[in-house]
């Protein structure tokens, strides 16, 4: 796969994330106006797809694929529509596409775009499937004999998240209350968390709804696209509540998804196998393709690299996490969101965390920002991707969020 | 408090878990129809709240209350029209009522109605907050020393679960599959779930949306009803799963819920305490008045009584976990559902799940059935409830579900 030319220019360039090649789907709020509206990004620009189809300029079976605040709508229909969708798109952008006289005016510059969720969130799962990460956080709690439970090489471990708590980039976030006692204390107390982490993640948006269990092959035919994701994380907050049924208030002040979720058929080049096993999956888990992708991946602290890792680092892919989530009969809906994990790689530069990047505030990562075992307020966290083609990159735009002070205590009447 | 008469005969009966203090919300799929319609139960009677709304006999300020397939809509419209709205259907039913002769055309027999979900669940939410089944459970897996998790006395435990799989009461049970690995076995196997149970809860549902941490006081004013609720567990599949990151899909075969919401207003004569506390709580989850309440509960295998116990057994109010559950920061939605953890009490016949009554399996309860550790295929569970008046009750409905046995295994091509 080579670039794809288009009559935009600016999407012709080897380093734009967003080369004809990608379109990705997003959502912006016009200036003056209160309601998202469908697009895709292309160069510089954005494509205002719901215009374009509310025109006629595109028209898939007369369906409303593009008209309401989200792509849920989209994704419903399921990938025979999202192929046709995509496929017109790439017509009308298309160098020498006869269309872009009429399509020119859906085009509206990406530098201060409002951006907003591309879909409702269903529901929110988070998984645990980044070996790296799993073997360094057991190690720290629980003794390097000890890194991975039991169950970690035979399934992705995962929790319910909460849907209602994802944002998008851009997003300030707020430094928690909660309820905290470190190791020494006698007694829990109320205070701002002084452990506020990042998690390096994707996000993989399921697009058909499933009914009982389902194989790797059709959990992978379910997800519509992925997006970055940081899983924002209250590690004091965790430490105090996770036993014994895991994260809770730690997980839910935010998480943060990257406003363009970039479709598998964009993301097709660049798949690839998992890790070698240690020990076979069971016959439903196994692999049966490449279904991880190879996506670099970086983060920045206040505008400076603090981690570089990849996608292809997980142990287990989205699909294997869908397949694994259907297993006793759990029903999937349209815009369900699994955030796949922390992602670190073998090195200290590769940890997708700063609990693993400070190993839990024992080794202060030096930043130009000054030391830091954890983030600081106003701290600026960046997550960025882009897998690289042949001349072109698919990218995802940046995901990105601001810490703020923490109020004053809300209970203080 | 007495019992309110009613033209309905059937509701001024002190059997009938409808009186007319009732006024349970409830949702109802008329005959030939696809499409469920709002309707409360009276007596032996459901009212069509929908019909009766749109004919104009209820008019709370014009708004559609009862138009939508569920009541989500009219919980949107807070505790003021919440109120007006009950007082409306409380005027039209009362004995001697100007609109009985119009009204009298909304009746349906109960008898034989298809209902439905009163509600779409947003978000559903767990908790663990009995401290009879924390300690049974704890003792089972850790021993009697540590049965208690150090945080359980100073906060309400809870997890995220998966409101996808949330259904109304009437709906089969399907045993899943799943990966099990027993104490003695080298390695997980795929098949049928073996211990399948039950766990006997009320669930809260929050009818009022919250961004940012709330206090008890507001939690409680935010939440709109209660139901019976059932948390169908695979407790061989959670024993493999549930370390490090709490139970996933052990409990996302189901969960079911009694066809009615009752009121707050309906269930405030039944106010109490929560029981004494072992170790005060920090102030912010502090008792503020009596947010428990007395309703008598029990547990049916195939129709006779194996469960009875009280909803006052809980150590934790549904708004103090509500109140918990917002600490840092976690936006809260119209719809989200808060079960309440298992509720058993001291003695044997009080234990609320299947594994507590047989104490792991090792003590199984001798039904006429047989005896049983975990529930078996074709076995029918119920859940009661009903808060004792003075001449009158104020019940549920029964939240019951049928095992069927397990398909072949799904992945067997």
């Amino acid at each position: 796969m080579t670039l794809l030319r288009s009559w935009v220019d600016s999407a012709n360039s080897s380093e734009t994330p967003f080369p004809l090649n990608n379109l990705p789907y997003g959502a912006y709020i016009p200036a003056g106006e209160q309601t998202p509206r469908c697009c895709v990004a292309i160069g510089d620009q954005l494509f205002d797809a719901a215009a374009a189809e509310a025109d006629g300029l595109i028209n898939i079976d007369g369906l409303l694929l593009a008209a309401a605040s989200d792509w849920n709508a989209m994704m419903q229909h399921g990938p025979d529509v999202w192929a046709a969708f995509r496929a017109r798109l790439t017509v009308i952008l298309s160098e020498g596409s006869a269309d872009q006289a009429t399509a020119e005016k859906y085009l509206h510059p990406l530098a201060g775009a409002r951006l907003a969720m591309p879909i409702t969130v269903a529901e929110y799962t988070d998984f645990y499937a980044g070996r790296h990460h799993a073997t360094n956080v057991g190690t720290m709690f629980r003794g390097a004999e000890n890194a991975l439970p039991p169950n970690w090489l035979h399934i992705p471990i995962g929790y319910n998240g909460r849907a209602s708590s994802v944002v998008v980039s851009g997003t300030d976030i707020r430094r928690p209350w909660g309820q905290l006692k470190g190791p020494n204390d006698d007694a829990p107390r109320w205070g701002p968390s002084q452990r506020f982490d990042i998690e390096l993640e994707m996000g993989a948006i399921v697009g058909q709804p499933s009914n009982g269990a389902i194989t790797v092959d059709q959990a992978d035919a379910n997800i519509f696209g992925y997006v970055l994701l940081n899983d924002w994380s209250a590690r004091d907050i965790q430490a105090w509540e996770y036993q014994p049924l895991g994260p809770f208030q730690a997980k839910a002040t935010a998480t943060s998804i990257s406003p363009w979720i970039v479709s598998k058929t964009a993301l097709e080049p660049f798949r690839c196998d998992t890790p070698a096993r240690e020990i076979e999956l069971l016959p439903h888990l196994r692999d049966t393709g490449p279904m991880l992708y190879d996506i670099p991946l970086s983060v920045t602290l206040n505008g400076k690299t603090i981690v570089q890792t990849n996608y292809n680092e997980l142990y287990y892919s989205a699909a294997q996490q869908l397949a694994h989530h259907t297993t006793s009969g759990c029903p999937m809906r349209v815009g369900d969101l699994l955030g796949s994990g922390t992602i670190s790689g073998p090195e200290r530069d590769n940890r997708g965390s700063l609990l693993e990047l400070s190993w839990g505030g024992k080794e202060p990562l030096e930043t130009p920002s000054g030391p830091r075992s954890y983030i600081e307020d106003g701290d600026t966290l960046a997550l960025h991707g882009a897998a690289q083609g042949d001349g072109y990159q698919i990218g995802f735009g940046d995901c990105v969020g601001t810490l703020l002070p923490a109020l004053d205590d809300p209970f203080k009447g």
